[in-house]
């Protein structure tokens, strides 16, 4: 079985006309949630430090950081974007691999798209084969290749951005062969990393890297013609098990960007279904932190396994504190990246319910749900049981939950009409004449001034 | 055991003094004969076509590729310069790790320093760290690594660019262990790419991606502390076996660029016992391929089993076949890229004397070494035993070997002129001002003076 030769050919081949309206949909929606992790994060000191570092490095000015406005060439614009659309971990994810799809895919191809003006629907397309050829190789190699202690997002991602990308430049047959090729020789990116700055630097290095995949092929510089499944290829040698009909089964038929999810919560899944269940019981009944005596959760072990920080003292300690999540959700009503700042986690209102937070395991419970029980001050008690948290595939977010997940992202960095322009563009996004129209919209007039003027 | 981090701490407080001067003529030597691969190969195909891919991605003009006179950015040029090192398959090995030392760390470290002024001996001291780190890494995970399916040029070449950029870039030691965090994160290149445009583009892409993690841990990018040795790390990740010790142990009293070998011929490493032989022979006895009736090799099996083709096409077929290596060193009394082109390949003369040779396997002959007997039309037949091929750790090149191999690699592309200055700045690396004249000065004038005026 010849699986990148066959994978190759559904790529180059492929027709637009052939994906159905509901996965260019979700497909739109993904690059939206993308965009607004990308311009959330682009003024973190992660973003910062790269450009610090690169910048002098940059070739011509073909491509938009976004949200700040520096352009660099399109590669290095490709890491960048990457790197920051993975920042706080907030970007989408393909549950069956825990791969975040977009990343690697549309930071190559938007970069690409302002070098060389595409068409939306071109655009759309390629974004939706780059993430069913990062998403099929993932699922032929997970849990397995997970386990050896790979980051999939880095590791798969190389072969959808070198896909996209690819098929943008329009590769032949041979040369999307080649592509996928030279990215299976840069697959790359280790667990170790999680907890430090190189760990969203994973994806934009897949895009960067993807796309030096399909750059080269494009001029027929050669590589193996089964770089996939050969004895020394990507899926043996990164993996102890594979599967090859994940990638070869069904092209055409299913679509892997369906499956995408979104983080309505700026923090790890499995304090979704509180902070859900808390958010509803707020807004249902007025809620107030000064009328509750006590919070208790019933839980999937993985909560406390992964969330149980009793007394987080920053920000990123909140993350991993199913208390503190628990607490912001009643106070704030929300669960975005602005409720995982220091000064939130010490602020003494949300401290003080974090306090009256506990949490028990509940056998039998699933890793989507929670079982709250709250009970006030004047003896009555409110009971919420979340079956599904928004965000799972079981209850995604809404087009208008995305909307509101997206303003809360880039609240700060874009005005009000300008997030609204960048909105309606990324639903557009299959009817623009130039997808890059979305790059250059994501940077606010102020920045753009700025860097006009320098 | 601290491993990252106790190789961080010698690779930045090692002092240059300390370096044995055999060592620093070995790094010389090393470098000169990199040199002459990168200026060698710099007109191939492969160079071409990854120039066409990139040239319009470049940044300023920081850093030269050898031999052209094209300038890239210093991560680009890294990127090319490695590539074209590798191109012949001529370039240095590290007999114990098979690793190719010089194209990831020179290539990285004069690019960096044609961008930013080097004195040559800093310059040769972070080539003797980068060379360090990234044997030694070697070390501690060959065979099992290599044979996991790894090219280990590629996987552990990156560490040696990071080591070695980082030094230039006058990192501290928790730079230095973030840096080489970021190496390990980008560790990569399979062994199924070997016969592909892809293989010597790995040792180029340890260059660009090991600078590119010196460049961000020196603006305190963070990645983690034990990027190598940690359970999702560099070594359990892509390795079966580690042996840590290799890495710690006696640090700065043993140098691995001290056992570095370089070949003299342009072929794999099992013909040259057979080339070493009949070349001399043919000094010996005034041979020409007229007088001879028959040649009769005695080999090691490995020998029949990589070069065994009888009737090769092409030049790159002839690299596999022992009888045509036979036949060319007799007949030209030479086994350099030369004499592996199609047209000598299937030139009469050549052809006529190749079928006159037969090769049989005798038991206990070692790698290096092979039992020839040439039978003369005469009746005479002549014999030698090779003990140890020229460029084996047993019998090394001397350094006038070493320059007539770079002046046979580099012969039409620079003048004799050129040539003797290019030799003479190779040999004195270690005292000059700007190290980054190598570079400058591997440009031949015709092809400068084009560059200036395009």
């Amino acid at each position: 079985m010849e699986v990148t030769k066959t994978l190759a050919k559904f790529l180059v081949t492929h027709r637009y006309a052939d994906v159905p309206e509901k996965v260019r949909h979700e497909a739109a929606r993904s690059l939206l949630n993308w965009v607004g992790c990308a311009v959330g994060a682009c003024r973190h000191e992660t973003v910062d430090r790269m450009l610090a570092a690169l910048a002098e490095f940059s070739g011509p000015a073909q491509a938009t950081v976004l949200g700040r406005g520096e352009r660099l060439d399109a590669m290095l614009a490709a890491l960048v974007n990457g790197t920051s659309s993975h920042v706080f971990d907030f970007d989408d994810t393909h549950l069956k691999t825990v791969i975040h799809p977009s990343g690697p895919v549309a930071s190559a191809i938007l970069a690409l798209a302002e070098k060389s003006p595409v068409k939306g629907e071109d655009f759309l397309h390629a974004f939706i084969l780059g993430v069913e050829a990062e998403c099929r190789i993932g699922n032929a190699v997970y849990p397995a290749h997970y386990n050896v202690g790979w980051h999939i997002t880095g590791t798969a991602g190389v072969f959808g951005a070198a896909a996209a990308a690819g098929r943008l430049l329009g590769l032949t047959e041979q040369q999307m062969t080649w592509a996928l090729g030279i990215a299976a020789t840069q697959s790359s990116g280790l667990r170790e990393m999680f907890g430090t700055m190189v760990k969203p630097m994973h994806p934009g290095n897949a895009a960067r890297n993807g796309m030096l995949a399909a750059l080269l092929a494009a001029k027929d510089y050669t590589s193996s013609n089964q770089g996939i499944e050969a004895a020394r290829g990507f899926a043996h040698v990164l993996s102890t098990e594979f599967r090859p009909g994940e990638i070869t089964d069904r092209l055409g038929e299913t679509w892997e960007v369906a499956l995408n999810t979104y983080k309505p919560y700026a923090c790890g899944i499995v304090e979704h279904p509180a902070i859900d269940g808390c958010i509803q019981l707020r807004s249902e009944h007025n809620l107030k932190a000064e009328d509750i005596e006590s919070v208790s959760l019933r839980v999937h072990p993985l909560v406390l396994e992964l969330t149980g920080k009793k007394a987080p003292q920053t920000g990123l300690e909140g993350k991993f504190s199913v208390y503190h999540s628990t607490a912001v959700a009643i106070v704030h009503g929300a669960g975005g990246e602005a409720q995982y700042s220091d000064a939130v986690v010490r602020d003494p209102r949300v401290v003080a319910l974090r306090d009256k937070v506990s949490a028990t395991v509940e056998q039998g419970i699933h890793e989507d749900q929670v079982r709250i029980a709250i009970r006030l001050r004047n003896g009555k008690t409110l009971e919420k049981f979340v079956e599904h948290a928004v965000g799972s595939l079981g209850k995604p977010m809404s087009d208008d939950d995305l909307e509101t997940k997206f303003r809360g992202q880039i609240d700060g960095i874009l005005s009000k009409a300008e997030a609204d322009r960048l909105l309606g563009l990324c639903w557009e996004i299959g009817r623009l004449n130039d997808a890059g129209h979305v790059a250059r919209a994501s940077v606010p007039a102020a920045a753009a001034g700025k860097r006009a003027k320098a």
